[in-house]
């Protein structure tokens, strides 16, 4: 795997991952009523909480705060959706947005582990964590149901993409060609879920022998 | 302190206690009616979360994404609780399995902090954080009362456990015996709560004086 | 800039911004009538937290695992506040104390973090992290509604304080100086919040095109 090519070439998908989810938390502030700070803050810990804590996790220099440009931009969209009426962010554009972020940033994340020599099923975890923490600290703070316990298929098509990628690699296909492969199945999955409704079935244990 | 050798001895108190934390936090999501993918999150970061916090705080390596077998062994308890019907796991054996995994986690904590160097204080420290700050991530994310602020005697026990070990091997105790003692402390305490719902007196500042 | 003065000259301020958020973490448990245990819990999250959080997002040693003073003067406060009828606890004056510790910390943040070599932007977050995260576990663990969401001004008054410091340190002024001004600056927007009830004003996308 020619990991540095690979590494570049996603690098385009990280700063989108970071973006859309900068958005996604600027708007929970925006439907909670907040003020610029607070705007600021979710755009932040929404845009780089699932990258900071994979960076935290593998012990790779937390990218953001060696990166200027990232918390930049993350403040920036914050001033943006600010200035901007709430109804230009349609909820289906976003959840669009956020269904290619999802899928990117699960295949990022678990380049970069692998890419640190991490093994493939902390790797394949590590995208996930990329992909899901940042929504997860966002409800956290803002008081809603987590993404992780809603039914709607989320974390789920982050599992697939970061898995897929990972089980590529490992047989030996080439990292950009397994990158593109793990992303669209990332992204189809959560597509049907969000087109089609689509949902796991839930645990039935409680009931079965009742 | 012949600390390595504490440390191997030690390593199955590790396993035991990733493995107790892993079903209780699966069965939080089997109660909650949750997908596979999130008995697998909340197997995880129940499992994992305590002392994923004191590697990052010692400055270890984190143990599970060095070593893919702690996360395989949480996945796959999740996947096994999820196969299980409820009422297989009783709440009194949980309860019971959570004592020992609590008592064991403590200790295991603050020896490993002691084996970096760290000082006594922020050692026993270590052994309170390994043993709750799963249980506390789990209770926040599934919206329960954390584990640190209900009444009964939990987290007290943890710290009875931590704090016996780091004062015995100040006092030139053997490891191994200071771990064995220490352990039975916390875990006695922790016994006597489940039975005889022993609990900590509140404080009482307020009507003191009033 | 003269760190290594600045950095002994802000060790003070650093003591001080932990002792104040460690009384206020302590009496939210001793407002919902907690046991010492979880005084001591309470008092050292929400007294060490943004320092923890900022030692690991910029690679330093977490200060307080290396220096066992901060734990015990953190257990310490606990044990007092739990002696102490709460009435001898008065808001205002807690209220007080916090501003001064919310200014302080966050210059201490964000110098601390431009020593190790940050950027302006990431330095001056640092600032806003060290001072506001603690109080954010504290009110997520207690269950109230976080610091970030209310509408009164005060993280924006720790951003005040870290940005002046950065851009002040930036254009050349003297470390010391530049904290002396910063300081004043955040404390004076936290005291107008104090006196006057000064808020933000909130996002209103929502109603003005509607």
């Amino acid at each position: 795997m020619n990991s540095t090519i690979l590494y570049s070439a996603l690098g385009w998908l990280d700063l989108f991952g970071i973006a859309v989810f900068a958005i996604s938390g600027a708007l929970v502030a925006a439907r909670n009523r907040q003020t610029l700070v607070t705007f600021g803050f979710f755009a932040l810990v929404t845009g780089v909480g699932g990258g900071t804590v994979r960076d935290l996790l593998i012990g790779a220099p937390v990218f953001w705060v060696q990166d200027a440009r990232v918390p930049i931009l993350c403040l920036g969209i914050a001033l943006l959706v600010w200035l901007t009426p709430v109804k230009f962010w349609r909820p289906a554009a976003v959840d669009w947005f956020d269904a290619i972020g999802l899928a990117a940033y699960s295949v990022f994340g678990a380049a970069k582990a692998m890419q640190l020599g991490i093994d493939p099923v902390p790797a394949a975890i590590m995208g996930i964590i990329t992909a899901s923490v940042g929504g997860v600290i966002r409800d956290l703070i803002s008081g809603e149901p987590s993404i992780i316990i809603r039914p709607e298929l989320y974390v789920t098509a982050g599992a697939l993409a970061a898995s897929v990628f990972v089980l590529l690699v490992q047989t030996g296909v080439q990292g950009f060609v397994a990158a593109l492969i793990a992303f669209t199945a990332g992204f189809a999955l959560r597509a049907l879920a969000i087109v089609k409704g689509l949902s796991l079935p839930a645990y039935r244990g409680a009931e079965e022998k009742e």
